[in-house]
């Protein structure tokens, strides 16, 4: 299999601490999102939805979603696992992911791509364009406010986002936090939860991947 | 365990259809949102998200993501299987299942939020209030649009859209595409393949659930 990957954006970095936890490595190609490769006739018939990463398997069918691969890896390669021990710990595992999705990565999406210049017209990923919504990207940095306040509430009663083990909850917040830091949006002070979650987890070797 | 739903809403009818087709049934308890019943404490202590579908586990913990219940369900009750069958295929399903959440049901909740009266102020789910943007509601219209026409393409060459097998994919859908009835989007005569896909799946007895 193979992976289209670039070092920056935040999505294909859900995937490189995952695989660096696993201690895994993928054979890689690098689509340079910033020169627009992704618009390449040759990645665009891999991947439609125009998105890094997608990972290819053999069989040659593609993911382009980053729980999909990170799901798939853990099936492949259990150890350690990164989902969770049990039914239970894997559900609020995959509740928290949610979470994390929608109300941290997702608001961080819409406060960088409604407001940013160099993503106009682009305020969605995928293949079609959609204009910015200034009020919109407002919206989404009132909303990482939010998430900082939540994810601060979680980390007050549990070592890690998902309870006391680490888990992809964790790798998938990490990225959501740093890509605040897009927005200047940093870690505030009445958080210091998060504060020291945040630390723990950048010191990980996995955190450079 | 029990689940905290609701007959009418889009969101619990997806773990509903889902326990229809493993022929489950759960200990249930009514929240009505239409009476603003979520933020009655007694509720609001549970799921302090004030969202429903909710599944109460015997162990206390709470699941309030349709697509975590679903999860935690399926390793429970392995039978019938709605992820898939093998990894590639929980793959596929887990990849389509992100489309559907995030260019279907949240296009389709985009629209309903920011357009209908009813839900001024209530542009999220959740216990904080944001205002309606007239722009994204008019967004998640042409997005509606564009939803359907990427189901047709994956209808085109399959007969479920995750494959040639019914799978929680297909509950998720038909949900996300009867939600944008709400929006008074229906499926497009140029849409034939999702026509005849929505006719398939609504007629099994599970969609009445």
């Amino acid at each position: 299999m193979k992976l289209y990957d670039m070092a920056g954006p935040p999505s294909p970095r859900r995937v490189r601490i995952f695989l660096a936890e696993k201690g895994l490595e993928l054979d890689r190609e690098e689509i340079n999102i910033r020169e627009k490769a992704q618009f390449n006739p040759e990645f665009s018939s891999i991947n439609p939805r125009l998105t890094i990463p997608a990972l290819q398997l053999d069989s040659g069918v593609v993911l382009t979603e980053s729980e999909a691969i990170q799901r798939y890896l853990e099936e492949l390669y259990p150890d350690p696992p990164l989902f969770g021990d049990t039914p239970e710990e894997r559900a609020i595992v995959t509740n928290r992911l949610r979470m994390i999705e929608v109300d941290g990565y997702m608001a961080v999406a819409e406060a960088v791509r409604n407001s940013i210049p160099n993503f106009e017209n682009r305020a969605l990923t995928g293949p079609r364009n959609f204009a910015q919504i200034e009020e919109l990207g407002k919206r989404g940095i009132e909303r990482i406010g939010y998430f900082f306040e939540d994810l601060d509430a979680i980390l007050a009663n549990s070592q890690y986002v998902a309870g006391d083990k680490y888990t992809v909850a964790d790798v998938n917040a990490l990225v959501a936090v740093d890509f605040a830091g897009m927005m200047k949006q940093a870690i505030p002070e009445n958080c210091p939860n998060l504060k020291r979650w945040h630390d723990e987890v950048s010191a990980r070797p996995s955190a450079k991947a």
